[in-house]
């Protein structure tokens, strides 16, 4: 092992459990993106003209494409996709039953801000697989004209009637909050994930002693350890390198943070 | 007009009525492959298992595509896809409020026996439309994998509960009912499709004196004379027509008819 490059050999020891972590951040995704495909659909179908129904449409068959790439790209690496994605129901369903949008504004507000953050979330953690995992990762991450869509709809909503600028901003603080919650349940059941999230935490803090912990725990090779050390403070941290993007989001929207 | 092809002279003097009627076929078309896609959409989520809702999520999508392509195909002709289908949306909303599945095998049924026969009876249609439009419907009506997925999960239910088969034979029945009820409405109310609808049972009856009350009624350019004559028994016997196939998916199912 080289001495020179610590940054390398670093990488080369979290290799094994990034994979296993590769492994359930597709499986995360995949069924993230069935639901979003699930929740969209229903969105489509109370929307209120043919032709909001037919964008909501194409909007969830674009999630659906990416639950597919996802699942193939499981299959393709001899995991079980169902297994992959079976540690995921229960949080991902917990978040949708905490954030059941009362209206349909409310509705695009969640697809817009919730898929948002969980898709940049998605993204950084993606950057810490293989070049193929992530490449994939990144290409189902593609926003596909949402976020105009969304952005119009809410605006034109809010110029009509603008009180209702306060509520929403409420309801996508909301939103992330759960997903904080959501986060951090998912962290502390799967370690491998937990183990993948802290090494790129890890990489992110080189330098500051806040990484040291996490850091010491991952070369122990103890990902239990590790995953203890990914809890709220690390979720935390990591949601707070995402707020620029969702900050970026809720301005399009016309709304406050 | 040349006297020697009578056929061809009919053929020409229906081109009119026909071109409206195609893109009412069109609108009818892309608004029933919209609502599939919600309807299979919903299936998937309270589908029993991941594999299952993986399984109905990829034949909802199917569906989108459908939707998509005859959607983009009324506006290539210069129409307006949303005028198009609005007709369309109480009839087929009404058929759909009226056969609302108790299980997720009675939506299983519906879902291939339902638009199994509004597939034959549309592909009837498409024939006597322009070649181009004739080929997009032809193509949005293969069943990608339907009949197989669907026909197994029911076989396998029978098998292990055999009551069942008299219950979803009984459900068949009454799905092929409510939409001889909603075509009838169609057809009394879209002149232009209900011209179409009869020149075709005028084809297909040349010769039989039974085609001669509606050969006439064209003749005479009357389109509203002739989506009287488009009522109840040529609607019927149109339905009867489709009756080898929506026969063979029953026994596919291992129902009975």
């Amino acid at each position: 092992m080289s001495e020179q490059n610590p940054v390398a050999s670093d990488a080369a020891q979290d290799a094994p459990a990034a994979a296993e972590g590769a492994s359930d951040l597709l499986g995360l995704l995949a069924y993230a993106r069935l639901v979003a495909f699930f929740r969209l659909a229903g969105d489509a179908e109370l929307a209120p003209t043919l032709a909001s129904k037919g964008a909501l449409a194409d909007l969830a068959a674009a999630e659906h494409a990416n639950y597919r790439r996802l699942h193939d790209r499981l299959a393709e690496l001899g995991a079980d996709p169902e297994a992959a994605m079976e540690p995921f129901v229960v949080p991902l369903d917990a978040w949708h039953a905490r954030t059941e949008p009362q209206s349909w504004l409310e509705s695009l507000v969640k697809a817009y801000v919730g898929d948002g953050i969980a898709g940049d979330f998605y993204s950084k953690v993606a950057e810490l697989c293989d070049p193929n995992t992530h490449a994939i990762v990144r290409d189902t991450l593609v926003e596909s004209g949402r976020a105009e869509f969304v952005a119009a709809q809410v605006r034109a909503a809010i110029a009509e009637d603008p009180r209702l600028a306060g509520r929403l901003s409420l309801w996508a603080r909301r939103l992330v909050g759960e997903a904080l919650s959501q986060a951090q349940s998912v962290a502390a059941r799967r370690p491998e994930l937990a183990a993948l999230l802290a090494s790129g935490m890890r990489s992110a803090a080189q330098g500051e002693d806040s990484g040291a912990a996490d850091r010491e725990a991952a070369e122990d090779g103890d990902r239990a350890q590790a995953a203890e050390a990914a809890d709220l403070a690390m979720v935390s941290r990591m949601f707070a390198d995402l707020t620029e993007a969702h900050t970026a989001r809720l301005e399009a929207m016309g709304l406050s943070t």
